[in-house]
């Protein structure tokens, strides 16, 4: 531990006593690893303070003594954005201690919750007052607001509700100089000056610590329906989304998944089983909501798939015909990585390209994966409606143990050279983080970064091409 | 004309030829006064460019010559934003002749548009390949996208699609140093570095001159309903919307008009009828849509007001029978202010608070004005769901005629601090302008401005409490 590190760790335990100051290993120990084990870091202390003014005294600390910090929700990123680096050289801000629903309101469709809400949290509670916080994704679990705000997250339901910036009414965060922006607000329009709260979200914490979050929450769902179709191709699928969207606004989900993921799910996650008694090449999982608690939507959506299927848009489809078993059909869509990771090494890409160009991309770009790679597997699934797709590339039987690792880089820099010629983006939903800092660097076009505003933003002078710092600098 | 001034224009001149650079007198006159005629400027050039490239060009002279520009669309702002000072001691940069769709794809559902498409233009080339760009408000016939973008417009659809934040998918912009921000993209989803975009949206041009913009469309319209009802109180209208909102997706337009406002259209505006045969207190105009051809969207929404009418949440209602008696129903709400300036002298504030708290703030906001300006007329119309009411003070029978002019401010004041003590916005949809910097600068929330992020933003240092420039300062 380096000199400055002891000094602001012993103000910082005066400040705020023991309880927000971990320096215990064995307590440090799970956080300073990405979940997916993929980045391993270090830091000598875990601070976790339990208020915003308690964050704004440590990032003053922070600043005062010249140490980084590392600002982490539930740990839950795909970038390793909230792993500190391996040199210890930073200090851990957890705000998991700031988990307070600060209010819920049904008659103002808005709640506020702190940064270490986890997301499952805020589901439950806007559920209990008949309200519903549409954005879901597989960690729920764990996830906090902090983090999907600083992230913009995305998730299953973008397709009808956007990502965490379409549902951010204002966020309330601690300046890299410890001052305090507050622009949480109860109001749905507010025109008064810049969105600096939009700025923020995204930033990966780099212009700022979330404290807390301002939300935008929908009427509860009263029926769902939830369905798996298998149909020939994505060209097919989004043939399938648009007929659907021409006739109902009630699909929320569209998930698209090739025969080969949901293989692995069958062969690798205990209790699940093929949804259709057919093979198809591709296979999508849909699901409709409506508030209205009329709505036959059930019917309505088996109406629409019986057309499709006498179009021949799609092969086979079956509806959920109960709640267990749409929770069944979407453990095997929330699986698929696990899957992944138990049959072998895996590269993930978070891609997005124009939606329209989807289907000729995946099938391109798999194809050509393959051939410079021989051996390698690529395949894609996710959010088709939204032209993001996770375009993984695993490793194949005759791999070597450590192909990940000699292989892993050429292979994804030879994905990205493919999704920036065809005008999309490396990271669709996860952001930066630690992982595509070097990607981004190498490809971002000078929007990303070369402009004026930005100048002013990332003082002192960012040296160009540059990327968002890993860890929030104080 | 000062001598920077006619330095600049020589030099647009050579660059751009004379028919970007308008210096004739009578061409310019329509554009240095602001369409309500409250706010009257001078220019002594209005500079026209036809592309971005051009617009640059200007920008460089521009700072060059430290000669301050004032961006302008359609003109149709409500807070004279594009408004010229009077000293001519700014140039005007006009748009429009940046007026070019430069794509448009149903496919992606995505259109790119240069700052001076007019609103109506968008919308009718969007309807020309199925597909819809849902923003509207009575000005579509004038106003442009870039102001649009630049004032973070809202309008009638906003409580299903949004502000246009919303919409927007990315900017092209030119920045304060004659360099182009390219953020137009057809990607849906991107979380590559910070959005600079979503800080232009609503900066009313004082961080860039927006050039174009990337939007979203969505599935067009296959049919409506619109209807207009009567009822007794602002609190029954948000009954009937959460009443409607809990029985369907489909409602988009949801304007509260109370029944004086109501009066004076009938009054005023040529060929108006009341919708209903007797008088109610307040009333709402309802516009209900769906994409989906087969849906009756009529026949659900009479069902959905038969229910409230016998509930007793409603007292009357009337559907519009045909599209003709729609656009009347319509053309009512959209009359309101003309009709107000019509009657008299009016002030117009544009405010917001929680949405819950509306019907009450109305009422009790109405009555302390009436009370402290004996005479004084107050009323609110507009977007309840929302929570943005456009809060109106009338002249009166027996006010001087120089009653805006001499009381105007004082009781604008009064309004404002009875918003700021609610918790709310003096401009929910409207922005500052220059009409509102004054208010800004005197109730603004330290959140808007006292940031160090703004700070760095804002360079030359802002003197604080500042507002935005009401000018592009170069």
């Amino acid at each position: 531990m380096i000199d400055a590190q002891a000094k602001l760790i012993e103000r910082a335990l005066q400040a705020l006593g023991p309880k927000a100051v971990i320096t215990d290993a064995t307590e440090i120990e799970p956080w300073v690893t990405d979940w997916r084990g993929r980045v391993r870091g270090a830091a000598p202390a875990m601070l976790a303070p339990g208020s915003t003014e308690e964050v704004a005294e440590i990032v003053r600390l922070a600043q005062e003594h010249r140490v980084p910090l590392v600002p982490q929700g539930g740990n839950t990123g795909m970038a390793a954005g909230a792993t500190p680096p391996a040199d210890g050289s930073a200090l851990l801000l957890s705000l998991r201690q700031m988990n307070r629903i600060r209010s819920m309101s049904a008659e103002n469709r808005m709640a506020v919750a702190e940064a270490g809400v986890v997301l499952a949290t805020l589901h439950d509670a806007a559920n209990e007052v008949g309200m519903r916080f549409p954005l879901t994704l597989g960690a729920r679990g764990s996830c906090t607001i902090g983090g999907l705000t600083s992230t913009n997250a995305g998730g299953t339901q973008v397709l009808k509700f956007g990502t965490m910036r379409a549902l951010v009414a204002g966020v309330e965060a601690v300046l890299p100089d410890g001052s305090i922006h507050n622009g949480l607000s109860d109001l749905k329009k507010d025109n008064r000056g810049y969105s600096l709260d939009q700025l923020l979200i995204g930033a990966e914490g780099t212009l700022g610590v979330v404290t807390a979050v301002a939300l935008r929450l929908v009427p509860a769902i009263a029926s769902r329906a939830v369905a798996w179709v298998g149909l020939e191709s994505p060209t097919r699928a989004l043939d399938l989304l648009r007929h659907l969207e021409a006739r109902t606004s009630s699909v929320e989900g569209f998930e698209l998944i090739p025969q080969d993921c949901l293989d692995l799910v069958l062969k690798h996650v205990r209790g699940t089983r093929p949804p259709l008694s057919g093979r198809h090449n591709w296979h999508v999982l849909i699901e409709a909501t409506t508030a209205a608690f009329d709505t036959d939507i059930g019917g309505e959506i088996e109406r629409l798939l019986g057309d499709a299927l006498e179009q021949r848009t799609i092969e086979d489809a079956a509806m959920a015909a109960s709640e267990a078993q749409a929770e069944a059909f979407w453990k095997i869509r929330e699986t698929i990585s696990e899957a992944e990771r138990a049959e072998g090494q895996t590269l993930a890409h978070d891609i997005s390209v124009a939606v329209a160009d989807m289907p000729a991309f995946l099938g391109e770009a798999a194809a050509k994966v393959q051939q410079a790679f021989p051996g390698a597997v690529a395949s894609g699934f996710g959010h088709l409606g939204d032209g993001n797709i996770h375009f993984h590339v695993r490793a194949g039987d005759r791999a070597a143990p450590d192909w990940y690792e000699r292989e892993g880089g050429e292979i994804t820099r030879f994905v990205d050279d493919l999704v920036t010629a065809a005008g999309g983006s490396i990271s669709a939903e996860h952001g930066i983080g630690q992982l595509k800092r070097d990607e981004l660097a190498r490809l971002a076009p000078t929007r990303v970064f070369h402009t004026p505003i930005l100048g002013m933003i990332k003082k002192p002078a960012a040296k160009l091409p540059a990327m968002p710092p890993k860890v929030f600098m104080t």
